[in-house]
């Protein structure tokens, strides 16, 4: 049998990665069927296959938004173009990407209405009405919605005119308690983009010239596409008292004085999807996490004629199996398609783990076992398979974590110097001291393209000269600079 | 004890339903915060106990919708506006309440952007390019979006410019199948608004005049408000080929034929709150059907002094026993609330049950329960509460729905006159022979503000004067009129 790692076996052939990554990118979201172009420019369909990771992703995230006592509501999409101008970063930061809506109901509006590109106004001035003393807080929101900032270039799930996101909101009594709430909100995404993602990241501060448009400070998780390239995977904003001050989000003290709440917000979209096939992918195709993979366990019946019958019913048993241990199967029992076919698909797809029972299978009572990276099939008892398969789903996770972050590794390398630097972003992470200074960050964006990524939380504190201009560094210890979606 | 059904009592007070229907409307949906307004007219901000009801019922209808194996995907807001003028009948229905983008990125638009009212455009294109074959067939979509219409008179709930909906759209190789389509849809809002909402309900064909858009059959569900009004709380259409001859979705036979698919479309809103409130609520508040209510049960622990802490500590582990049976509970333990304030404000807030726990319940092993609907409260033993709550909650579901049913036929009359039905029609609603003719129907729209509201699936064959003019009837069976929302 020939080996199911060839590349040219893969009849719907996407451009290998190692050839071409940002085709390999394009082609491989159209033809494993995870979204589409809309019809106006920059928009994305997300078909089913697509959709449902982000389900997966949605579950996940909302159930720890939830547990930590967050509500879900609902606010609306169109904002007043003056709420926006309240908050002068804020606005400045938003206004080249809006969507404006000037007619509706046949007539001009006398005010046009923004088409939220986020939504701290209209959600402060809510609050602003919500909030009347210190018993109100803290008030923990989220919400689920879609959202919109026209950007030029666009790509399929990193950079779309319209994207689905979570965004958290919430106001608080001191800046302690908002300063605590903002790493709260960080490690949901830590524990995401770590334990359901399966993917390595760097979390840390933003230098102040990468932070929100009205932020005091950004928490976010920087992501290794195996391109070397940054992915930022979530971020979570303290707002300190700027929207507090622009809409008027007071509270009574215990003590009778009336002060400004501390707010904060953070999300995380369905660019994540996009790091998910950046971070795994190979030539072959997707490598879907398992514990986000709309289909965790693919069964390919293998017979002709009169053997069919026999192994489609013996599939279709066997999968029921595996759903009664919690694991998402697929039966690919097209009749127009053959085997050979359908395990390229799935391996374009990025299914997990594939199982093929022919009629020699079944009369031995066992299940040939594929799994999306390893390199030779197993031969698996039916029984042991259904009791092993949520484990072996389990060790796949902990294959591609460990695999993530060696790529990772083997990918950051700390430099002490321009030419260091310039190499170091061409194939990955810089670790590098910097000055902090905005001509100076100019310098490597221009020249390289790669900009300062964050500060990471855990790095020892330290200082040193900037490897670029040599000036003293800013930020008590080094920082990471590479080129990002 | 002063009797809790006292309307006095309620400190936080609405205006009562028998004494005006809509005020007592628009007080409690803000009071119970379940919505409150945007900054833009017309728009509505979902606070977190409204939208704890939409996902409630989004998992319900979800899981239905998934078990017949549509799947989910995502469509874009943004909608050229040459993609609307392709149906003519549509772009004629919604084109007087669109929303259009015209400016985007600081720029004015070539074309402007429709901001979607209902997705068959948008939807249709990427049908048209996906089916090939009728091994495509049949195409099985849904998606979970906010649309907007930009209607003038405007009502939280009922009519908001933007409100959030599920949108399902297959596509079909005949129209047998596309013709069963539309009542599996239809059945899955019966069985939400029956088996969830227990609001009482009559299934059954729009007339022409009142079809969707494009449609050639639109089947309806419409259910009855405690003032006698219509409200339809779920729509499903069969559109024919007419949508698919505006966006060429075709398919090839077995035979090798190109033919045209047969596509249906079907949502239910948010409205379905609007309706929850109106079937179900009195004077003293919200009466939420268990299965959507966000707390089932919630409990008051009462005590001062020392005893608050035994209270407090033994409501959090009735809570948790409760919890695992699988019931949502709510301890209300605010310290600065009286037991008093609290039982007026779940009262008003709708909740099914209500438990209170003090110091002589606890050293008696037993809690006191009060019905959100019942007479007398009760005396049960705390572990024969917890075993007890999930049949008691279906019981009380089950009463909703009787007392909704009686309702219903209470002030639904057979009539044969125009007298009879302008009377009928001013308290429920009016079954009656009808010719079919628009002039008849906007007749008794003048006069009465009544519309055809459906023809009964279920009503029997018959045939006779039209109430209104006396020509011989159409349709076969006599059709309901009533005042609608």
């Amino acid at each position: 049998m020939a080996k199911t790692n060839d590349p040219k076996r893969n009849e719907r052939g996407v451009t290998p990665q190692s050839e071409d990554f940002s085709a390999w990118y394009n082609e491989l979201v159209l033809k494993a069927e995870l979204a589409d172009r809309g019809p106006v420019r920059g928009t994305m369909i997300m078909r089913p296959y697509g959709y449902r990771i982000w389900e997966l992703v949605q579950a996940e995230l909302d159930q720890r938004i939830k547990a930590t006592g967050h509500e879900n509501a609902y606010f609306p999409l169109f904002i007043p173009e003056g709420h926006l101008r309240r908050e002068a970063d804020h606005v400045e930061g938003f206004a080249p990407e809006l969507a404006v809506v000037t007619h509706a109901g046949g007539k001009e509006l006398e005010e046009p209405l923004v088409v939220r590109p986020t939504s701290e106004t209209v959600i402060g001035e809510a609050f602003a009405r919500w909030i009347d003393s210190y018993r109100d807080l803290p008030m923990l929101m989220n919400q689920w919605a879609n959202v919109v900032r026209w950007e030029l270039r666009t790509r399929l799930f990193l950079r779309t005119t319209e994207f689905l996101w979570q965004e958290g909101h919430t106001a608080h009594a001191t800046a302690d308690e908002a300063a605590e709430e903002v790493l709260v909100a960080a490690g949901f995404y830590e524990e995401i983009v770590r334990d359901c993602a399966a993917i390595s990241s760097v979390i840390g501060d933003k230098t102040p010239s990468e932070r929100f448009a009205g932020a005091e400070r950004t928490v976010t998780l920087e992501a290794m596409m195996r391109d070397g390239r940054a992915l930022q995977a979530g971020t979570s904003h303290g707002l300190g008292t700027n929207f507090a001050k622009a809409f008027d989000i007071t509270y009574t003290s215990v003590e009778g004085v009336e002060e400004f709440c501390h707010t904060t917000s953070w999300g995380m979209s369905t660019r994540l999807i996009g790091g998910i096939i950046m971070a795994h992918g190979d030539d072959r195709g997707l490598v879907l996490p398992p514990r986000l993979a709309p289909f965790q366990v693919v069964i390919v019946p293998i017979g002709r004629g009169d053997d069919l019958g026999p192994v489609t019913e013996a599939a279709k048993k066997l999968a029921l199996e595996l759903t009664a241990v919690g694991v998402r199967v697929k039966v690919d029992d097209r009749p127009q398609m053959s085997p050979g076919f359908k395990f390229n698909e799935w391996e374009l797809r990025g299914a997990p783990v594939r199982l093929e029972l022919g009629p020699r299978d079944l009369s031995s009572g066992s299940v040939t076992l594929a799994g999306r990276l390893a390199e030779a099939k197993e031969q698996v008892a039916l029984d042991e398979v259904v009791s092993t398969m949520p484990s072996r789903l389990d060790a796949y996770h902990d294959l591609l974590l460990e695999r993530s972050t060696s790529f990772r590794l083997a990918h950051t390398r700390s430099v002490t110097s321009w030419e260091e630097l310039v190499e170091a972003v061409s194939t990955g992470f810089a670790v590098a001291f910097h000055c902090g200074r905005e001509v100076c960050e100019d310098r490597i964006k221009e020249e390289t393209t790669a900009t300062p990524r964050c500060i990471p939380l855990d790095g020892p504190e330290a200082s040193g000269a900037c490897a670029v201009c040599g000036e003293p560094s800013a930020y008590g210890k080094q920082i990471i600079f590479a080129r990002a979606y």
